[in-house]
């Protein structure tokens, strides 16, 4: 699969190719790893301790080095201090290295920067609820002021893999099954997070999360008309619209080929088709992995030369490969120099951009931050209450304000359940069980407790994840001295089996982790109303739940203003407008699936199953009432102009509410299978009872692109049908429109295309 | 991904060229199509009720006909009645047509031929269990000598999908989820059939297997390198070693591009590459489903054009695209008469092959015919006593003859229970449930009490598909008061969601199907030692049950002799010697798995799943015990000759047997990922007490190849791992093999490959 265009990278300044070739070839590799101080406690990377660095930072580093890796989110530690600690280092590679060029600082930054103390914003699929590009770059930019204060050049985040399957841990750092919502949710974040400065890091190009039965590392069986249209476009808009600096290569193979070692992906589709001039960084040990995973590469040595080849430019987070492995393999001749200096040009010119070239570190570091300021806590706040979904609700929600209230659960009072697995509390903090949260963080009981008037009472009934069925007793008593009873259920993330999501926590079933479904049957039986609320990072199979609640709520991870949303929600402060990003799954057996699927991927006479999720993709509720009426096309579309579709929306409740318009489409006939719905605009408006407003969407012609069978991606005429609802699954107001042109063939131009919407 | 060598196909002769000139355009699309007969009942084929043909034969075949379509396999009739309405038929064609040239008759064949009466041999699950390649060869022989004396020139048989997902409904049809085993029975089938002057035909080509979370024909997900390395093999296998003579097209879409209109595999990878030059015909209603099902075409003579460029030459069943819609399509010049012309030549050089240009059907139809001879039973009983594989044994097998059994469960007593999908009785006679079945066929329970002397006392227990429990209490009663319990559950094989296995009966989960999981834990309740035996069409999780069945057997379709087969196992007339052909898997929600995945989908720390499978592929126990000694590989192990191993192969039990040596190897650093495990070669052996025999097996270069990066198909040197040990994942005797030469990329002489294991 290839494009007809192409667009040429820039190219070094000559500061950077003098610097070059002033370079010994140990300063160069030097340049082009990351050092990690030696951490205590278990690992947060997986096979960390394969490659525990024996040597203190001075010894390793005398050459120069490329980027200190996670020098806030190792470890708990006051931010000042480390600041102090860095700046003295800085000074030290300005003043006693040969060519004295400061390090490039990275961190993990996916649900705030990973530093004790600073803000946790909801996790990456709570965005996705949100339909919020707006509020997502605000939160990119206040996290970019953070970093940028404590000397962090550069944040790993955000994760632009298109979910394809549930059962996978990290799909709590996904943003949706949609590439459309999670392309300009991405470039949003890149947009926020870069005009401060800092460099922001896509991650992970591309396929991880399309592995085999959802799990961790599995293969990916996907061809290239797969990668190009569903895994690939949400890179492509930070790349061409975000101007994305730095990917991050994935840990995946694809059809067989490691990505890391696939230079079709890492330099023939991000450099010479889209034009990418930033840096590639690996993910970390990604390099080695080569050897020691795919079995791919017959030593480190190999390793190093097949992902240089194929354009992974830095080693993370050391130098396992790039350092002593790949000096041999450059000097006995097996691997090239010049591309070490492709590689050790394209650090360089990261960090002239960054300032660092110029960088001498004599003013003085912070000497005090608020990493957590109102500002934060305003956003972090808007976020989590625009990302609950409100599921099924008989009237039960709100809450009337005398009810008396049972709150059961294992995530009722837990505040790492608020948190992705990034995040520092489950990251981190998880290894220091006696250092406090360093963030004020209600959990929902607390922030229940301070919302409402009437009587609580609260039992945890069980544990997340284990089968100690002692505390349902007391979670059905005082359920069934309640008027309603408030069940907080779902998951743990952590990392590597430590928690029911997060990287390395797959699952083979959706059920509810533990025995957490029998506590909800347990209360259920009471008879007494149950609102169901799931604190999870990935959607789980509850079809036999939802019918019998009085409510449910999906909360992603919401973060540290979670439980105080979430007791808004309850006691209606806040009216819910939170759509669902991902499809609520049927069964771990009927995976993988996606709202993304031709018509043979959905119900029909040639199977005896039903795909129809639980819930569709685009579901959610509200405490008042849409309508979507009226939807014209405007006159003129055409294969390489796109269309414009307009549509009236109406709060036809009683209060005043928030929706998401979304706009989907159908191509009746093409020349590849096409998806039966397809995300093409949406827009999130809020309205007074009884306003209307008209809401313009654009759908340009890239998103209407498909990998033709030659190769091309084109746009296709011929008859479209586009529809607004409620989901993806509903047409409440149709159109039929006649894409009128050629095929067409879309350019680099077209695929500038994110924040078409617009009112 | 292409291949360096081609092999270009025969020419079509004078003779047929000349007809060819002669014909009116009706006359040659009359020639590319296929007439079912209306049929009575319910469907047999998918969406069939929306091509009802409203006129019969003599009105619709004026111009001649291509293909009739299952003349014996659409209803219960006598077999002689039928083949004198078929002589009477094909005279029809040669006298009363203008051109004389007769029909040819296919008909379904996959456990036997197709019709009433006629001898009903294992599922192709079974085959794979055997391992017996020369026993499906003789299979195959019989079965096309019953076609040949029924006038019947073409079997729908056999299928080569590689299974990747036990949650597909037609498993069953399917002989194992390694792609040598399904290449070298299938070649076997082919040849037997092909043996005796009727063709076979291979589907379905190709992907087929590989749906979406195992539903009958969702998308496929698959890169060109899957393809060309694990579901190409086996039908390459056949063309090139088999000669087979006709491919059926799949059904499936791979990345986005039905197989139906899709060029690159229909004609370039099966023609210009392997040099096919027979005919490919259409899957039921095939074509038709470009445009109803995939929406890749605008209309059926939009479909057609498709299909007939793409090289589908014969539509099947009947002409519902490539007679009026693809005469108007031609005349109106949007499809080239070049195209109809094109398999207009291949379909009549096939019935000048089968000598149908020069038939005049004087002769008479058989008055008599015994499609279930003594032969045929013979050969069904080998082939079901080879298959069943003893999953564990705690020294409870053989039961002891004075043992007093209870008989429990679903299958224990239904003949149905004994045959796949596409058996007459499941796939025809379920429509006519008056109809006697035709053969003989003992069930379990009557074999049983024809080969054991002491009581047997017998409950059914439950149904195999509803949630019935009112057996429960006899079943616990008898079970109580027997020295043995006997539990045959599993499945019931039938069409489109009317079974629990079969062409569109997908599972999303891998439990026992009802309430058979209940009953078998009652039944273990009662103490009383449980052997399991599981007459199934696709491996179940049965995990929990293996560790406390005092023996488990598993019994794909068994066929006819089926019965008498597990009767005579469990009493030890019968030394089981089957092996797995495929996983058993661990859960619904761990698919697909396959034991050829790269190291990465299997357990590591990387994720908190494990893979392991329940019980590997290739297990099997007997009743007595082989070991494997002394490995060796031959000097001068090349890329380009492959290698030779010979391992010694001891009875070491006390009774005779027969075992199935099982050679694995394991590439250990290639340019690509490679399987942790891939089956080199196989032996069947039968051993008496204490004897020991060396067994050589040669690896020609063909099966060490992959896809390159490069998209060549090449053996790579370097180090291989190969192994021999009762299942894959065991390596009972190994030895590190050094693959000396060049890269070495394979010819197709080298693909010439099956066969070539050896004592």
């Amino acid at each position: 699969m290839t494009d007809l265009q192409t667009a040429a990278p820039s190219q070094p300044s000559t500061r950077v190719r003098d610097l070059l070739e002033r370079m010994t070839l140990e300063e160069k590799l030097a340049q082009i790893v990351g050092f990690w101080e030696k951490s205590e406690g278990e690992a947060v990377a997986p096979l960390q301790g394969e490659f525990e660095v024996e040597r203190g930072l001075d010894d390793v580093i005398k050459d120069g080095l490329g980027h200190l890796t996670r020098v806030y989110g190792t470890r708990p530690i006051d931010a000042v201090e480390r600041a102090r600690w860095l700046w003295d280092k800085q000074r030290w590679f300005v003043n006693e290295t040969r060519l004295g060029i400061p390090a490039l600082v990275h961190e993990e930054c996916l649900t705030g920067l990973s530093a004790w103390g600073a803000a946790t914003f909801p996790t990456p699929l709570a965005w996705g609820s949100s339909f919020d590009a707006d509020l997502v770059t605000r939160m990119g930019e206040v996290i970019g002021r953070s970093m940028r204060t404590l000397g962090v050049h550069q944040g790993l985040a955000p994760v632009l893999d298109v979910i394809r399957d549930p059962r996978w841990g990290r799909v709590d750092e996904c943003i949706s099954e949609d590439p459309y919502l999670v392309g300009t949710l991405g470039t949003s974040y890149v947009r926020g997070l870069q005009s401060t400065g800092v460099h922001a890091t896509l991650k992970h190009f591309v396929g991880y999360s399309a592995s085999q039965s959802g799990r961790n590392f599995g293969p990916v069986h996907a061809g290239p008309r797969e990668v190009a249209d569903v895994l690939l476009p949400p890179f492509e808009m930070a790349v061409l619209d975000g101007g994305v600096r730095s990917v991050m290569h994935s840990y995946a193979e694809i059809d067989g080929v490691p990505v890391a070692a696939n230079p079709e992906l890492l330099t023939g589709v991000l450099r010479d088709r889209w034009g990418f001039d930033g840096t590639v960084v690996a993910d970390y040990f990604g390099v080695a992995f080569l050897h020691l995973l795919h079995h791919v590469a017959a030593d480190l040595g190999d390793a190093a030369g097949q992902a240089l080849a194929a354009g992974v430019d830095i080693e993370l987070p050391t130098g396992d490969a790039y350092l002593t492995p790949l000096a041999e393999a450059v000097r006995s001749g097996t691997v090239d120099e010049a591309l070490v200096d492709r590689a050790v040009l394209r650090a360089l010119a990261q960090k002239e951009e960054l300032g660092l070239l110029d960088a001498r570190f004599d003013d003085e570091p912070p000497t005090e931050v608020d990493l957590d300021s109102p500002e934060h806590r305003e956003i972090a706040a808007q976020l989590a209450e625009r990302s609950l979904v409100l599921l099924t609700n008989d009237g039960t929600l709100p809450v009337a304000p005398d009810a008396r209230i049972a709150v059961v659960g294992p995530n009722a009072d837990r505040t790492a359940a608020l948190f992705g697995c990034y995040s520092f509390l489950n990251h981190v903090l998880a290894h220091h069980p006696d250092v406090p949260v360093g963030i004020e963080s209600p959990t929902v009981l607390e922030a229940l407790r301070r919302e409402h008037a009437a009587q609580i009472t609260y039992a945890r009934g069980c544990a997340v994840d284990d089968d100690d069925r002692s505390g349902f007793d007391e979670a059905v008593a005082i359920a069934s001295d309640a008027d309603v009873a408030v069940l907080v259920v779902g998951d743990h993330a952590a990392l590597f089996g430590r928690g029911t999501v997060g990287e390395g926590c797959d699952r083979d079933d959706l059920e509810l982790p533990g025995v957490q479904r029998e506590l909800v049957e347990a209360v259920l039986a009471t008879g007494t109303p149950v609102v169901l609320v799931m604190l999870t990072g990935r959607p789980y199979a509850v079809d036999w739940a939802l019918g019998r609640c009085a409510a449910a709520v999906q909360a992603f991870f919401p973060g540290e203003e979670g439980g105080t949303a979430i007791a808004g929600l309850l006691s209606g402060r806040v009216n819910p407008s939170g759509r669902l990003p991902i499809s609520m799954p049927r069964s771990a057996g009927a995976q993988p699936y996606t709202y993304l699927h031709p018509a043979l991927g959905g119900d029909g006479d040639v199977t005896n199953l039903s795909t129809v999720p639980t819930l569709p993709f685009g579901h959610g509720l509200s405490y008042t009432t849409f309508t979507h009426t009226d939807l014209r096309v405007a006159p003129g579309a055409t294969t390489d102009g796109g269309l414009a579709v307009t549509v009236t929306v109406t709060n036809t409740g009683g209060r005043t509410g928030a929706d998401v318009v979304q706009l989907y489409g159908h191509d009746v006939v093409a020349s590849v299978t096409r998806p039966v719905a397809q995300l093409l605009g949406y827009h999130r408006v809020e309205l007074a009872p009884g306003q209307s407003v008209d809401v313009e969407l654009t759908v340009p012609a890239a998103r209407l692109a498909f990998t033709d069978r030659s190769g091309r991606r084109v746009v296709e005429p011929g008859e479209l049908r586009v529809w607004v609802g409620p989901s993806c699954a509903e047409r409440e107001v149709e159109a039929s429109v006649e894409l009128a042109g050629e095929t067409y063939a879309v350019t680099l131009d077209d695929a500038r295309w994110t924040h078409v919407t617009a009112v």
